[in-house]
């Protein structure tokens, strides 16, 4: 299916909605999910325009997973994770509800449960101080 | 944590347990889950040696995503799914229970929800022609 520039990841890379960054190279967006499935849940971004992994170009793939090794390897020490969960959904019926190529990046600990996806929003400050606990842990 | 290359997954790149083979380059080697939560399930690993996303190296986490898309589309047009869901999974208390980096990937209808993961084995015959109408759609 075609890409639709309008879906709301195009426009925190155009700059006209704000996000809490983690990382930014020349390929690749990481950011906090506003609504967090785990304590410090991030999403990682191609640049590229790409509906999902189905009609990615194989180097933005490649860019992006590279950025999720990264971040995930951050957020787990940022928050003393005991684990990492890499989600990444492809169409409506895998789970996807935006349709830019991304991916879920959900730190996770020993009995605790994963909270629904589009569960309500995490305040502000809170998004802010976690970004600034993996950036702090990015190597 | 250290690389065990007694892993299963080890084993299989060693050709010392065989597998329902989909896909295979330089750098990676894509096969039929041997327990499917979705009919076509399928893995991506690299062939190099990563316990998962945590210490793998840049390289091989590249090319494994780019074989997990590759394997995708194809799988997606193989069975004529809806979706696909890629699943990633580092350290036990994450989900990971085989110790070398490995993606999922996952067919998706529209009200067909995954089974268990570490459920029962699916029979061979029927990994067998999984895997060939997974090669058969590579492009």
């Amino acid at each position: 299916m075609a890409y639709d520039d309008t879906n709301i990841f195009a426009r925190i890379l155009r700059g006209e909605i704000p996000c809490h960054r983690v990382f930014e190279d020349d390929q690749t967006l990481a950011f906090m999910d506003v609504s967090p499935i785990s304590k410090g849940h991030a999403l990682v971004i191609p640049k590229a325009r790409a509906r999902n992994i189905i009609d990615a170009p194989p180097e933005a793939i490649a860019a992006a997973a590279v950025t999720v090794g990264r971040v995930a390897r951050a957020a787990k020490a940022a928050f003393e994770a005991e684990g990492v969960t890499i989600m990444q959904f492809n169409e409506a019926p895998a789970g996807q509800s935006v349709f830019h190529l991304h991916f879920h990046v959900v730190p996770r600990w020993v009995g605790v449960a994963l909270k629904p996806h589009g569960g309500p929003m995490e305040k502000p400050e809170v998004l802010k101080e976690h970004a600034e606990r993996i950036r702090a842990a990015l190597v």
